[in-house]
């Protein structure tokens, strides 16, 4: 089959390798669609950073580069392990692409699975990657969902379930006010998890076509440009001079964090979503007087079920932030290049890596 | 009457000035002991800071320096004033001291009456202060207590009670593991809170002195010198490879920050109790991957009740943290200058303005 692999630092191949079996307690995937994430930017730009190397292979996984890469994807059922038998051949999944140590409870009750040591991502550190025809996914990681979820949008799911444990680590509620550091795809797709759940969002974001973005795809209430507008000036105003009760910020650019800091209402919860390759220069002392929780979060816990709820429920709608459609060939040139130089224009790409649907 | 007033920068002067009367609503108290707060020797060294100018008098007490100083204290209710009928004279009491906004709700149920516009401090920013032999404090601040507490001890309520709050802000609970840096006055009284709740408390602390005070208080479990243990790698090594539930960070050291974030297990919480004059160098990558919580804590909100309860139950012991016991008139030459240049022997010295009890 043909496979997207990751061989280094600018170096990805489209490739063909033997198609995988669904082992015991494994389910075949057919994959549909699968999306390009910054985190695969990032490695095809500044890596290997999760992919492993050849001198130290993944713990858990045992694999090195080169890695099929892919962890944004739907997909139909297309064979079912020994043991599985709570799926059926043609089920419409998405897939939770977590590497974890089996030692670890994965059960529905844990918070932290997500932080055991050595965890990783299927599609950077090994265990196939939904940039290829196919992969076999242990079912523990395996999520159905409704036939009536057109594949395309389903391959956002990920991302989103990225927003909804962001939401969930911000304990925001209906009524509250929420500002979103950054109109990015994790910033859209938060900004969408937060009104679904009937918070107000306020996004502040340099590029207007992101802007308009988040306003045509109704998951903002405002959309600010901290270039022309005084942000957290502006957030007080909406809010009666009171200040917003949560914040995200999805750019890890130092600005936006001392922005939202300002924005918040004393005893506000700031959540950082997004990746620092660098310190921040921290003002600890306005923490301090407004009481401020900073709050990291990464990945997903549990969260699937609810986010693909928002999904077949209507609350969330995908379909705007399919910016592109490509086949796996066109993955660099189209794909990466698109997003690394005309960034603005597009939210996320999708792949088909067996060309079906283009 | 006798008070210590604050005139500026490193000018502190024992004055006779009108004593004060129980206006409407008012409390007349005869001030037993006051203790020097670290807020106190930093106004004295690098203030103004909460202190008013004149050129800008604070805008709700209308008070600029001269201001008398203390914001630690116990005292006997020496008259009332009109309407105040829930307080007889002769009551042993302790002060919460704010000055806050009168639109402000201080009920209760408030839980951030703290942190309004323009809160600032009794014996700080004016409405006189506990380094006098009598102050007039309105009814809602203040605190009756047993009388079997002595009032010495009871002088050490009010920066307990910045511990109790900074507790409150962890969510601690019985079975935690705490960590806490720094072993002075706030480090210690955060650590006798968290042992009164059943925590295990790990200090960090330079000074040997120190931690031999925590160790003789029965505040501490372990108490570790960083100087000489890898102190994150010991506190895994204490919690079975775990780390600590909850930390605090008392120092405004960046290196202690640094040694916490470490130290603390995932999904754990860091409450920074000290007052940074700097900005912090963060790792914000750290705080993402292991979903840290970093919160800020000021003051205290509606905890004075709890925290003269674990005092009244006899679940804190204040007095291994009086160190030492002076009159008005060496507040500067043995108060201020021993906590300057003496620091690791005292932890907390009291004044008694009235020259009783010495």
């Amino acid at each position: 089959m043909r496979a997207a692999r990751y061989y280094g630092n600018k170096d990805i191949r489209i490739e063909d390798i033997d198609a995988p079996t669904a082992g015991p307690g494994e389910v075949l995937i057919d994959v549909a669609w699968c999306g390009i994430c910054g985190t695969d930017l990032h490695e095809y730009l500044d890596g290997p950073i999760f992919c492993p190397t050849p001198e130290t292979p993944h713990p858990l996984s045992g694999e090195s580069a080169p890695i099929t890469l892919g962890h944004e994807f739907s997909g139909t059922v297309a064979a079912l392990g020994e043991g599985v038998d709570d799926l059926e051949v043609g089920d419409h999944v998405v897939v939770e692409p977590y590497i974890i140590d089996d030692a670890v409870d994965v059960g529905p009750d844990s918070h932290d699975y997500h932080l055991s040591k050595d965890m990783n991502f299927i599609g950077l550190a090994g265990r196939g990657g939904g940039l290829a025809e196919q992969i076999a996914v242990r079912r523990r990681w395996v999520h159905r969902i409704d036939k009536a979820i057109p594949l395309d949008r389903a391959a956002l799911i990920e991302p989103l379930t990225v927003g909804y444990h962001a939401v969930e680590r911000s304990g925001a509620k209906a009524g509250d006010v929420a500002l979103v550091g950054g109109a990015g795809p994790i910033g859209l797709l938060t900004s969408a998890v937060l009104k679904a759940l009937g918070v107000t969002v306020i996004i502040s974001e340099l590029s207007e076509l992101r802007r308009q973005k988040a306003i045509d795809a109704g998951v903002v209430d405002h959309a600010l440009n901290p270039k022309e507008v005084d942000v957290s000036a502006r957030v007080h105003e909406l809010t009666g001079g009171k200040g917003a009760d949560v914040a995200f910020e999805c750019t890890s650019v130092q600005i936006v964090l001392d922005t939202l800091m300002d924005a918040l209402r004393p005893t506000g919860v700031l959540v950082v979503v997004s990746i620092w390759g660098k310190k921040a220069n921290f003002d600890m002392h306005k923490l301090v007087m407004k009481e401020i929780d900073l709050r990291g979060t990464i990945g997903y816990v549990n969260n699937h079920p609810q986010s693909i709820a928002l999904v077949n429920e209507g609350k969330v709608d995908l379909a705007p932030f399919i910016t592109g459609k490509i086949g796996l060939e066109h993955l660099v040139d189209e794909g990466f290049e698109t997003l690394i130089h005309r960034n603005e224009t597009a939210v996320k790409i999708l792949v088909s890596p067996s060309g079906a649907g283009l």
